[in-house]
């Protein structure tokens, strides 16, 4: 089937790629690189790839920026980094994709563990992932022809560890090759309103 | 003690203020009554009231907005509501108030059943309860000083369930006497980080 990938360039999105390319037809978006371009903190950019690529069975994000610091330290600009790309860039992306979303379709978020185990400096990262998983499950139950939505939560990646690995001391990595079968779960399986938890 | 109510003239907050005004000292605060005015969507007005109250031991809020509709009409507008009003108005009177409240306070939010039971045309405050939960439990960690912080999560209100009881279908509502012992437990408990559910 026809496979958005939206962050295919990231550590994530490659093991993603990696894990379904032979059976399906992968379109890479990235901000910068990819078949198509897109920067999901603006709707209009959003509106254009899914114009240019048109009709698609499922959308996979990989993607999506969230500041880290203390909360103390937090102003409104760093707010608005989690709201408007990992937050409101994922929830576009579905808004929008329902227009082209083939019957039977999926869409596919990603969130993380620290909605449910915070650390220091992680407040907005939380705050964003318990917001898609919520988003996700409310989500479900408004969609049509049999087209289903997940989310991934995973803990830190393997790859990633060198430089988040501080931030998260005693959090066992997965890899992403790991990681990346939750995307296939959500994409092969047939459940719907799913946080797929990868910890 | 000395304890804010934001949102003290809604069906909630005047069941808190009735629960708690006995034995505290009750600071009303609304958009357009109570002994000061708060826009909890304007940043500024925010630091103004914290500003003209002073030091204060609690800081309960019941107030917030989100938009009801599908999720295939909202728009960047709808959005917006509940990420300025219900979403981060909470997140700013806590950011802003960490400057004024006293050793040993406590922050109480108000979130919402729909990040666990989401209804057809709830998805924005399904959203947004998932956010601040996840919020409040990532924030407990970086509290200085003792001040705690909890969300408190009803079900239906009895006393609105005549404007919103069509949209909750099987849902048993509480009356709002019963949803205002949560917020006595948060403010004069110990827990923090802690999620209570009126349901």
């Amino acid at each position: 089937v026809k496979i958005i990938i939206v962050g295919s360039t990231g550590t994530v999105g490659k093991a993603v790629t990696q894990a379904l390319k032979n059976e399906h037809d992968i379109i890479h978006v990235a901000h910068t690189q990819g078949d198509y371009r897109v920067d999901i903190t603006d709707e209009n950019s959003i509106k254009k790839m899914f114009n240019d690529i048109g009709h698609f069975d499922a959308l996979i994000s990989t993607t999506g920026q969230v500041h880290f610091g203390l909360l103390k330290e937090f102003d409104h600009e760093k707010w608005q980094v989690g709201l408007q790309s990992k937050l409101m860039g994922q929830i576009n992306l579905v808004s929008h994709g329902l227009k082209y979303i083939n019957k039977n379709g999926s869409f596919t978020l990603t969130t993380g563990i620290l909605s449910d185990e915070p650390i220091v400096y992680g407040v907005a990262a939380s705050m964003v992932n318990g917001a898609i998983n919520a988003f996700v499950k409310a989500a479900a139950i408004e969609m049509e022809n049999g087209v289903r939505i997940n989310a991934i939560s995973p803990t830190l990646i393997k790859e990633s560890a060198k430089n988040y690995g501080p931030f998260f001391k005693g959090f066992i990595p997965v890899d992403a090759a790991t990681a990346a079968q939750a995307y296939v779960k959500s994409v092969e399986g047939k459940n719907t309103g799913k946080i797929y938890t990868v910890y």
